[in-house]
């Protein structure tokens, strides 16, 4: 491919208004790097006379992204509408169909329909890109894709939400509620009115099943992450993470196990010295362990128009370069199917935090429990929140009760949920256990 | 370029035989991700009997790198014998002229001929290719080269030396003297006999200048990199660095300024919170400041066998699919002169250590030296180190000294260099002033 490099975007928000931009900007740059022109000729957005502050001079405004994705006038579609269905995976379809290479960022479509669009793309011999569909301005598609391909992986796992490390980074430094800074969160425009997609660790989940992908070769299975979300984190938690050493972080995490392979989506406690550890506020990570490379770790912003269209513009420079490698790298009908591991197997360290009625026997009860699913403790202690009002019990009625932490060694998941049902149903505890699970990362 | 591509190493030291075994062991998964074969087809080394632990049945034995280089058996010659000239040069350049691709982990080579190898290589429009010749297994090269290709790139720094990292990591875990570690790391081989090249910051050098090429588009120029190494770094100012919330390391830095580009390799504390003072041992790290991106940060094995042979077999794989993009992407001719910054309007904070006379006036004769440069002082102190004898000078004969730790406000590197000057030359010390530059990161 030669000649000029003509670019249609659908969906012109912060992302679509940055890539025109950069790609304004950069012309002379990417001209000389690439030995061809790279510009848009085309875009396409619900609102054509909303201010984005770009020079759309010369550039054609079509109708729907159906209409752009099949013009004469491009070489290249940037499907920047977002949704798993309607106008986006339409448009994406009818792209590659007409034999245009398609960049995207849109996690969910990727999540849901990832293998199929990446099989039609091999069909037409086109790209299907999606750097800036996981971790923003983080290389981690590429590192996969080219640079690991050697390697088998072991691991992937990372910060992927900048939400939710927003908000949990905030509770930390400064001891607030949770509701209180996810409330300032979406002040600020960090979290959506509804933040369930987020905080939820949907959205986490999803950018998750799209890198187990590339890392191990199998098919795109969103439905098998196991999703916690950090709602349930209160500030006792992070109090008590850091008395005891640890940062509470929402980590996506997939690993091959001797059962299959596991993703999980979950509130982590990772050691305060560890690298990611010491990744706050929106800024994403994501960490690799291969068998030949070792452990490579990826730090960086994790959203925002700039670094986002500088994803979105790291895909268009590889299509100008001439890049028609199968979307996830291993041609779509020789992935492997997804062989999901049992989360139940899965072993390590857990934190458990229980409201327990001041009353005798309840520790007692309490250890009993653990002992007969075999669960040793490291360390058991009652702890008073820094700011608790003494003796208040969370159920009404009830007699003053006291929060006892634990911190298990090694055990199986299966195990600890067994022990703390049974806690549970013993109604020596006024509020559901709560249980972090504890990686050395 | 498409059939198998057949691979000629010259060089099977440890990195030559990683890249042998992980060819080998993973040709099912490359045919797969690349839809071709890669196979070693020939190779050459100084000692043909030595027992590597590699299988080299049906893999042709050449006599010297030159065959090699132009042997119809290969479509692509790795050169991973090192040096500067000598065979490495002589071999590189004729496989160049014979039309084929390059791989290379040769830095020397690199920060001394790159511009005109890479020359070479777009006039035969082939790669020439050396993601391992930087920080070992992180894909810095590649980020650089592809996902950064269309930011302005303000920044780069990072600890690109094993050696020096494991040893100061080391002096400062437990509080151990420079030499005493440097013996350590010698005996487990992570510091060579003739330590000089890494601990002078001289290897530092070699990678901050490829990397400077790359960042900013300019031509290699390794004699502009101001270099100072990790040799004067005592126990006490590791410990100071740590009593003032510092960890002391080896950083190699290029930036852009208003006077031009600055590069230097120096001693450098960083802030105990900051990822950089996290990264221990012979790890490496490279931080990047993009206009677009922002602050990316990729962390990993800096040197190793298996993790520098899956650099190499990165770049093999570009090659395989068909990468001949220009070697600093720039084309060579258009790389731009390189322009230098002077140093010395460098400005920042700086720590400060004297061994001063414990006599009157020394104090204040110290204070108005700074004042007179305006240089202001954030604190000073003095201090004992943890293990000293009381009252011992430097100086045999000379009364007892006291150490007195600064740190300065942001100045020049001019101002607090005539300070010292004026400091040294009014006798109240009694050894050379150390400075250590500090940084924010």
């Amino acid at each position: 491919m030669t000649g000029t490099l003509r670019v249609g975007i659908a969906g012109l928000g912060t992302v679509g208004a940055g890539v025109v931009r950069l790609l304004g900007e950069r012309q002379a740059d990417l001209a000389l790097r690439l030995g061809r022109g790279t510009v848009v000729t085309a875009v396409t957005a619900r609102d054509r006379s909303k201010d984005r502050d770009i020079n759309l001079a010369g550039v054609k405004w079509l109708d729907d992204a159906m209409a752009l994705a099949v013009s004469p006038d491009i070489d290249v579609f940037v499907e920047l509408i977002g949704g798993e269905e309607g106008p986006a995976r339409a448009a994406v379809e009818a792209a590659l169909k007409a034999g245009k290479p398609v960049v995207t960022a849109n996690k969910a479509l990727l999540a849901h329909h990832g293998v199929a669009l990446a099989a039609l793309a091999e069909e037409q011999g086109v790209a299907l890109k999606f750097e800036a569909a996981v971790a923003g301005g983080i290389p981690v598609i590429k590192a996969l894709r080219e640079t690991l391909a050697s390697n088998r992986i072991s691991r992937v796992s990372g910060i992927l939400n900048g939400t939710c490390n927003y908000i949990l980074s905030l509770m930390q430094a400064e001891g607030r509620a949770f509701e209180d800074v996810l409330a300032e969160a979406q002040k600020k425009g960090y979290a959506e009115a509804d933040p369930t997609f987020d905080i939820g660790g949907f959205d986490t989940a999803h950018k998750l099943a799209v890198l187990t992908a590339l890392a191990f070769g199998t098919k795109v299975s969103l439905k098998d992450v196991y999703i916690e979300g950090i709602e349930g984190i209160r500030a006792a938690d992070i109090e008590a993470a850091e008395d005891l050493g640890y940062r509470i972080k929402l980590l996506g995490v997939a690993q091959r196990t001797e059962t299959g392979i596991e993703q999980r989506v979950h509130p982590t406690m990772v050691p305060v010295g560890s690298a990611i550890a010491a990744v706050n506020g929106v800024t994403n990570c994501v960490a690799i362990d291969a068998d030949y490379v070792g452990a490579l770790t990826l730090v960086g912003p994790g959203a925002g128009a700039r670094a986002t269209a500088s994803s979105v513009v790291a895909d268009l420079i590889d299509i100008a370069r001439g890049d028609t490698t199968p979307p996830f790298v291993v041609p779509a009908a020789k992935l492997e199917p997804y062989k999901q591991a049992q989360l139940k197997a899965h072993a390590g360290g857990y934190y458990v935090r229980l409201s327990v009625f001041d009353k005798p026997g309840a520790f007692a009860a309490i250890t009993t429990r653990m002992a007969e699913q075999k669960v040793s403790l490291e360390s058991i202690v009652q702890r008073k929140p820094r700011n608790a009002k003494p003796g208040v019990s969370a159920r009404p009625g009830a007699g003053a009760s006291v929060q006892v932490i634990m911190i298990t060694h090694e055990t199986t998941e299966a195990a600890i949920r067994t022990a703390l049902d049974r806690i549970e149903a013993d109604g020596f505890v006024d509020a559901k256990p709560q249980m972090i699970r504890i990686e050395s990362v």
